[in-house]
């Protein structure tokens, strides 16, 4: 018997404890929770794994408190480039968009992508051109601009004096506690659902005051994201660069397959042994096939949580091992 | 005692061997070996493996019968979108660029990618940007049209009546012999020198009639180019979906590490098993940390060659399993 899951994050890299208010933490762990409730009711009635994560990760998008679709940092052109990608783990299937600027929903359109092109990766204007074609919801750039992150791109550019956020330098994030204007924001939702399916998504503005054109690990398939029945299903966030060159989410799914470890052994060696000999700071969602979960990271927090169909949602930001702190929702 | 070897590619799909000439076949052959005795120089005197697989994809860039740089494939709309990645085995250390315009070589823009910016992977107008802000010469898009090409996009476009080459679509591309306008080109090289360190490098114009935006494997570390002196250097050629899917380049490796299979076991197990399960046509170049080599393909054809420290390069296009029936250089 099957319990279907529904995993998220909303970025690793959170608010440091000591800089937060009661009230902030409780607005974040309120926007997990809803969002965890709303998604997960599909997977209660029978849905998709994929429909799950597609519905959860459209949701953090949605939500300005996450650094993904709308409330999307500025690159240092002040602008928004937004990446998505989805894989279903039953097929292999995967769809993927980096660099568009009009789409509202970044993961609809790689999932539009996935399901409606013959490709798997489509980036630019290509990308947005095929979006609208799909009938998806295009938006004027500005509609992504909220002030909160025109206040952090000025605070970032002020600070730099004109440079950019290395956000690979993970030494010096690691070495101090990391501010908001520094989070390494992706957002991403992984799924078991009732079939045995698995699904991966990941969704994400980048980093404030980048530079115009990069792109990180989220829109990338076996990097940000990777669903495999066979083995688990991964979402990433973190330092993107890093987590590229160890090709991190197909990485959890490699070690279980092939040297057979299990999901945790394979998530711990990833993100504890793994990404630190490169200075990766980040941290994953994951769930295997029969519906373990791992939620490891190794910044100060992660913006994360769960909710198994019949349970009540559990969410957390920072805290770790993040098992056994997770906070039960009242 | 370490002995330097250099593999290249330039593409899978061949044409035809029975709708070639033998003047055809020497062509492309007599410009695999030049490039071999070139590139090969480099790892002749004591050089790394990173500046041989950079100079053998430059020269199969500079070189008009590969699809990639000068002699690039016109996408849909008339136009080139190159892509390109770079990977040190040695350090894991990644640069990769995708849908750039002006680049003369883009290998040179991903190189320095990896070397000169804080990222891993640059898109579009950015990407260009940044090669030309770095001095690397760029031209006018119309410098890589050949005439060749423009009557292959001709012939394309009639024969599909304006719709795509869908170049995910292998079952009829294994059914039928590939010919030279589905070629599925990319160019690609890897390398062991003297220092036991290995790299690998790819390149590409992509599908014949793409659809602007798209972007294959090429450029995506894991998929299209891989190297980890752990385990081995790869660099792939193909229907790039199906290799973004099935994180080809970095899945060898993974087999590799921890599952202990031998080069040739894990090359096979990717192009000769998995994935003709999702209808994966093409094949790799692999080196291992011992210089054991493979190049497997399982299409009709693969443009391939490799060159040992102290020997005569060896190259092929059609005839499989290849390492039987290289053609020694007279």
């Amino acid at each position: 018997m099957i319990k279907p899951v529904l995993v998220i994050h909303g970025g690793a890299g959170a608010i440091p404890r000591t800089e937060t208010t009661p009230e902030v933490r409780q607005q974040y762990e309120d926007a997990l929770r809803q969002i965890l409730n709303e998604a997960g009711a599909i997977l209660a009635i029978g849905g998709s794994a994929l429909d799950a994560v597609t519905e959860a990760v459209r949701l953090l998008e949605e939500c300005p408190l996450f650094n993904a679709g709308y409330g999307a940092v500025f690159t240092s052109a002040g602008k928004h480039e937004l990446d998505a990608s989805i894989m279903n783990g039953k097929t292999l299937q995967s769809g993927a968009i980096a660099n568009v600027t009009t789409v509202r929903n970044p993961i609809l359109a790689a999932r539009a992508v996935m399901e409606r092109s013959s490709h798997v990766f489509l980036v630019g204007t290509g990308a947005d051109d095929f979006a609208r074609e799909q009938g998806l919801e295009c938006v004027d750039p500005a509609f992504f601009s909220t002030t909160a992150r025109r206040e952090q791109l000025d605070r970032v550019q002020r600070t730099l004096g004109g440079g950019m956020v290395l956000d690979h330098d993970a030494q010096s994030l690691s070495a101090a506690p990391l501010d908001e204007d520094k989070k390494l924001g992706t957002v991403g939702a992984v799924a078991l659902d009732s079939h045995g399916n698995l699904a991966a998504a990941t969704s994400t503005g980048g980093m404030t005051n980048k530079q115009p054109g990069r792109v990180g690990d989220a829109p990338m398939i076996g990097a940000g994201c990777y669903a495999n029945n066979r083995s688990c299903a991964v979402s990433t966030t973190g330092t993107g660069e890093m987590f590229i060159r160890m090709v991190a989410a197909y990485d959890v799914s490699a070690q279980m397959e092939y040297a057979g470890r299990t999901l945790e052994e394979a998530t711990h060696s990833v993100v504890y042994d793994k990404l630190p000999t490169i200075a990766g700071a980040g941290g994953l969602i994951a769930v295997d096939a029969e519906g373990n979960i791992s939620l490891p990271f190794n910044t100060e927090g992660m913006y994360r949580g769960y909710i198994k169909v019949g349970e009540q949602p559990f969410v957390a930001i920072h805290d770790k091992p993040e098992e056994a702190l997770l906070s039960q929702d009242g």
